[in-house]
């Protein structure tokens, strides 16, 4: 069995980035509380730097690399924030970052990229056209590939997000997060059953692209559903490490439809005030639509990130 | 001369409502820092009780009644966030509060109305409809005139929030705020001056309704402009009594136009990820987009509000 990083390695995650990424808020709102008859706890990485949590694993695997390893850069792919991230990461360590984009990812992702100092090839957008553009590169510039999901290092930096929200709101009942590669739902899960093994570490997936959910079924990695989701940043599929850790740590995947997606991304910006992509808002769904059984109880919600084209809201209903 | 609250009086104002409103966030940006070469702070009243500054003057208006008084309700007219204001804390005080309001008001800043229990009269959209419709109602219940600007206490209850940026960040060079009827303006202005007095105080203006902008420079109150601004917030003018505190106490009003509006309402949602309404993005426009030599200088900027139809958004470009 692969095991993941420990609740140490987190921690010496969670120090080794901080001077580079934000302790972000918990925010509550007492209209969606009434609403819901839970307590939400909304921890708020759409504010974080890059405008999502994926600096922190990326940050976590450039820093941890030696200063021979880094002098050859970096190179990954990703659908986009984990692509900001790296490159954001890498230019503030003064190497290159070589990031494979697929050709559909939103423009203001790609902006991002460029204006961190990265350098994109775009691809098709399917993982193995990803997977074989990034080897590529690789074989070419000696590169570290920084996989977005599947590395200890980026484990263990997105399991921060949650030893941040346990240590801002120790009494949760249940935590969300979004679930794609799992990445950040295994960190995730490590730090939160670690901390509060009682807690209920529930992965939230559109139904769109439930691979997650599949899986988790059948006890078996599941190939990606057709991923034709408003969730831009869930469209990626769980890899034998982070399905291992999922399936040891996390109670439950709750799938969400589009519909869905969009009320709950609706509900929050109209009655918090914040701007969430449509990927956070899986995570915000079960709770805000009454999907789980919380009345009464303390939810965390990771809101994993606030990057989307504002020219091109799902809003016109 | 006219004159306003004084400082002994907000801070009073500042007791009496704080147990019913947010002390609201004070946020930063360091992308938007860097853009603009300013240091540049955020009071988040769009993420306040009703999604703007307007409840402060509302409950304390409604706090200041005499039991007597209260039993006859409220009456008020407003193009949507002192209406739901003042709603919600009669609702809270338990009296009626009959609301006046445009046709073409957003159909956002009705609901909220709604849900807040205040009854709604529709009228034309021009001041003199709205004055005289409220008028009708006064003399047909005998309720007690909560003016949106024109009331001392309404004044004293949005100089809380300049009285409480200024405790938060107490060495600004710059105070920003929206100017419509000038109540926000005229008690943040006297907060503002008499706890910091070489503070400059920005009223920022629509173009398109600058007749506070007319009125400072003529040195008299000057006529509404055609009020055709995306800023449905601030289509109101300036009273005698805002007007005479003004003079005294603002330095300068800086107009925008309605595509300077849109670019800075897009640089907040795009950099912050935050939520914010057309009024709120006209004071922060002036430090976007450099229209006020702020340089190295210390900006508060007042984002007054968050309510708007997300259906209907100006990001279509």
């Amino acid at each position: 069995m692969l095991s993941g990083p420990d609740l140490a390695t987190i921690r010496a995650a969670h120090e080794r980035i901080a001077p580079q990424i934000h302790r972000t808020l918990v925010l509550t709102s007492s209209a969606l509380n009434d609403l819901t008859g839970a307590r939400l706890y909304f921890k708020c990485e759409n504010f974080q730097k890059t405008g999502s949590f994926k600096i922190r694993g990326a940050t976590n695997a450039v820093l941890s690399l030696s200063e021979e390893e880094a002098k050859r850069g970096v190179v990954t792919h990703s659908s986009g924030n984990h692509a900001a991230a790296l490159a954001r990461t890498a230019g503030k360590r003064g190497i290159p970052a070589w990031i494979v984009m697929p050709s559909n990812a939103p423009e203001t992702k790609k902006a991002a990229v460029r204006s961190y100092g990265g350098q994109i090839t775009e691809c098709e957008p399917t993982l193995a056209a990803r997977e074989a553009t990034a080897k590529a590169i690789l074989e070419k510039t000696g590169a570290n590939l920084v996989h977005p999901y599947d590395n200890l290092r980026v484990i263990a930096g997105q399991g921060t997000v949650a030893l941040e929200i346990l240590e801002q709101t120790p009494d949760l009942d249940f935590l969300l997060a979004p679930v794609s590669g799992g990445g950040l739902l295994s960190g995730s899960a490590i730090a939160a059953k670690e901390l509060r093994p009682k807690i209920r570490v529930i992965g939230c997936e559109p139904k769109n692209a439930d691979d997650a959910f599949r899986s988790m079924e059948s006890g078996k990695l599941e190939p990606a559903a057709k991923s034709e989701t408003i969730a831009d940043g869930l469209r990626a599929t769980l890899c034998p490490l982070t399905f291992s850790i999922l399936r040891d740590r996390v109670d439950e995947i709750v799938t969400v439809s589009e519909a869905e997606i969009v009320e709950a991304m609706r509900m929050i910006w109209e009655r918090m005030k914040i701007v969430i992509e449509p990927s956070a808002a899986v995570a915000a769904a079960p709770a805000l639509l009454k999907k789980i059984d919380a009345r009464g109880k303390r939810v965390g919600i990771i809101l994993s990130g606030g990057n989307l084209d504002l020219a091109n809201l799902p809003f016109h209903f």
